[in-house]
């Protein structure tokens, strides 16, 4: 799908030229598109956006209605509360010395990423494919960006020999630079390990780099192990975290930041724009959110089982869709897969599909399935990628069916059939559109 | 109190030169140095802040509870049912044209700002005494401001002809300009009649000036009588209102923009970079929103009473002030008082205060009342003004209070007294100081 609603242009109209024809954000976009065609009668498949299937926690719903009469303007930084929660979680989960101090919350942790980005004065890294959000924030802004195109051999993943050959080209080992690192990822649904995070550490540490570490999605490594940058490289790691994924809470908009100590003055810089912007996070949302980051039993147990559901389906997906001529590999956390069609490339150019977004619109137009073209996460438009994201299931009664097999068994074949079951369609939909005549 | 807490400066610091040095929003810091006094044991009156007293409304603290599990991501202007309550919560009260299509919701009318000075390429033109974030908004985006400082005699408002004068001093009519007017004021509690508005309208018609008119406390209009920019000069007013003031959410963060037709390439570009920025605000409390915005009987009384009780109280602020040779006038709307001393200058000049901010540091640590100086609302520094917000009481029982009393009847002389007695003790204790021996 190629992106086309571009802002509409007065000829009175003054606008900052960072800003003029800037897209809405594709993953947004995708959504109208899909409504418009189910207007029309047709049965959509989404698998575009990248939300939670599963219900925020009973117990931070009932936290978010009992403190529904707060209403103060809370500190810029976070309440207290919060910011000790998150980083007794991040101590507990990461393994890192994180304290109260060194935390920041926002609303959403990529309104965060954006301060980060304005408040920073330095160039940005961010090897490809890589989430949408972060190109286009870095062009509001002007910064300048360097792209480090990845390989599906690699598992599209930052090998620190590329890491250092980009450092080696650039030939100013001074210059002021952020890596955005987003693992277990989006798009694809790929992980590092400790020993990859130990060699890109190692060149970071050479060239002072910061590494934002965009860990979103850690809670829903499949193996519940994930593995946290900033204990690896704690001096100059910030982690990126919030209620969205693993809470299932996008729409309520919290994210978080956590600093090491001697990134202090970027966090205060940036606190220092949001007390001029947004303020604070609203109140009933960060009392509800002391309760998610602080944890225990309950919430354990819905993070286990929505693990178990999500790689039991990520991983079948990938198995069906290799069948197919489809290069992808199985993931390890996350929502996503990131699909290469250029082994069918012959076959797609015959019905005219010569790149990822044509790719995309000519899928949703003839099978109802909704996916993104690589292009969106920064891969070149004439490659034929795109991410496909399988939970477009009713997280709610699954979480509930997986609840009734006890932990140490596996999930029963037939249950992604059951209980996911439109992820499934959605599959099976755009396999025989693949391969149907034309 | 002169700003001192600008973030501190690392010197491996790379950050934005617009950012360095930036200091704490003034109204969010006084918070923190009362907080230290008290830590200490003193009692201080805070007349530094600016949030309302009372308490968000029963029915839309209820609503929050009702939509406690909404988590979707809600589109980025905001939820549709909401957008049409402020429209037609704009149509019923201020007798505008809204339609829900011009509506944008956002976490904040502050960061609505922000977003519209990052996409307008233009000067701002803000008329000064004025909210403390307007100016460092556009330092952090590098936009020129132009401040037109208005006087006590002409109740801190902007003349039409000091507009004009302006407009003629700089001797380019096409440039791209917003004039940033903000009624029932802060920090001086006045407004603008119909017959102002339209005299100013007049000379924003002949520049085609683009107004964004801050009416955030529109409904705290003592009178219930505001009038809007919108509807004098309907083709160029942006309307910016919230949940802040007149419902009490301060801390819920939801402010709003009502455009015009004609302007909505603005508010579209702002939707680009919302969508890459906050996502959307919070879907539990915009569905909250749409309680607070449809209003009804209930909240109508709530309004009824607020406003009785401010104006009773902040008049007699006033009054009492003013015996004291402080020149003030009676507040038409919001929580605050302009005060100026020029006139006790040789008074104060013998205790070595000669501008503002010596005056509210020293009137904090010796008398414990917290009130902010001129130049955080971009007075000059050596002048000696300040801001007194006069809502320290508790306003749940000054709003049960006045429900007791008839509303054809007047609230009686010792209401305040009673029900607003922290004011009435500050106000006491700064005259008492003003006229202590030293």
């Amino acid at each position: 799908m190629k992106v086309k609603n571009s802002i509409r242009i007065d000829k009175s109209a003054s606008i900052n030229l960072n800003v003029r024809g800037l897209p809405q954000s594709p993953t947004l976009e995708i959504n109208e598109r899909c409504k418009e065609l189910e207007r029309e009668g047709h049965k959509i498949y989404r698998l575009g956006l990248g939300q939670s299937p599963f219900p925020v926690p009973s117990a931070v719903v009932n936290a978010l209605k009992l403190y529904a009469r707060e209403k103060d303007y809370l500190p810029v930084k976070g309440l207290r509360e919060l910011r000790g929660a998150v980083a007794e979680f991040h101590r507990e989960k990461d393994h890192v010395d994180a304290q109260p101090e060194n935390v920041m919350v926002g609303p959403g942790s990529k309104e965060l990423m954006f301060l980060l980005q304005l408040v920073f004065y330095g160039d940005i890294i961010i090897p490809t494919p890589c989430w949408v959000s972060y190109v286009p924030q870095a062009r509001i802004l002007g910064r300048k960006v360097h792209l480090i195109h990845t390989q599906f051999e690699e598992k599209w993943r930052l090998s620190p020999v590329r890491l250092r050959d980009f450092f080696e080209s650039e030939n100013d080992d001074g210059k002021p630079r952020i890596l955005l690192l987003n693992y277990p990822g989006n798009p694809e649904g790929a992980t590092y390990s400790r020993q990859d995070l130990e060699s890109i550490a190692e060149v970071a540490r050479r060239y002072e780099l910061i590494i934002l570490s965009d860990e979103i999605y850690g809670q829903l490594d499949f193996q519940g192990k994930h593995v946290s940058m900033a204990s690896v490289y704690p001096e100059r790691t910030i982690i990126s975290s919030g209620l969205s994924k693993w809470c299932g809470a996008g729409g309520w908009r919290l994210g978080t930041f956590t600093f090491p100590a001697q990134l202090s003055w970027l966090m205060d810089a940036m606190a220092s724009v949001a007390s001029e912007t947004y303020t604070s996070v609203s109140a009933p949302i960060q009392y509800a959110a002391v309760r998610a980051f602080k944890g225990g039993l309950s919430i354990e147990r819905y993070l286990v089982h929505a693990r178990r559901i999500l790689s039991k389906l990520g991983k079948w997906c990938a198995r069906e869709l290799s069948t197919s001529g489809i290069r992808v590999h199985s993931p390890s956390g996350a929502f996503y897969l990131f699909l290469d069609f250029s082994v069918l490339a012959d076959r797609l150019a015959e019905r005219g599909i010569q790149d990822g977004p044509t790719l995309c619109t000519r899928l949703l137009d003839e099978a109802g399935v909704a996916i993104l073209p690589g292009s969106a996460f920064e891969r070149p438009e004439n490659e034929l990628t795109a991410r496909l994201s399988y939970v477009n299931f009713d997280g709610a009664k699954a979480l509930a069916a997986s609840e009734s097999i006890p932990l140490d068994e596996n999930l029963p074949n037939d249950f992604i059939n059951h209980w996911c079951h439109d992820s499934v369609e959605a599959i099976q939909k755009l396999m025989a559109w693949l391969y149907q005549d034309h």
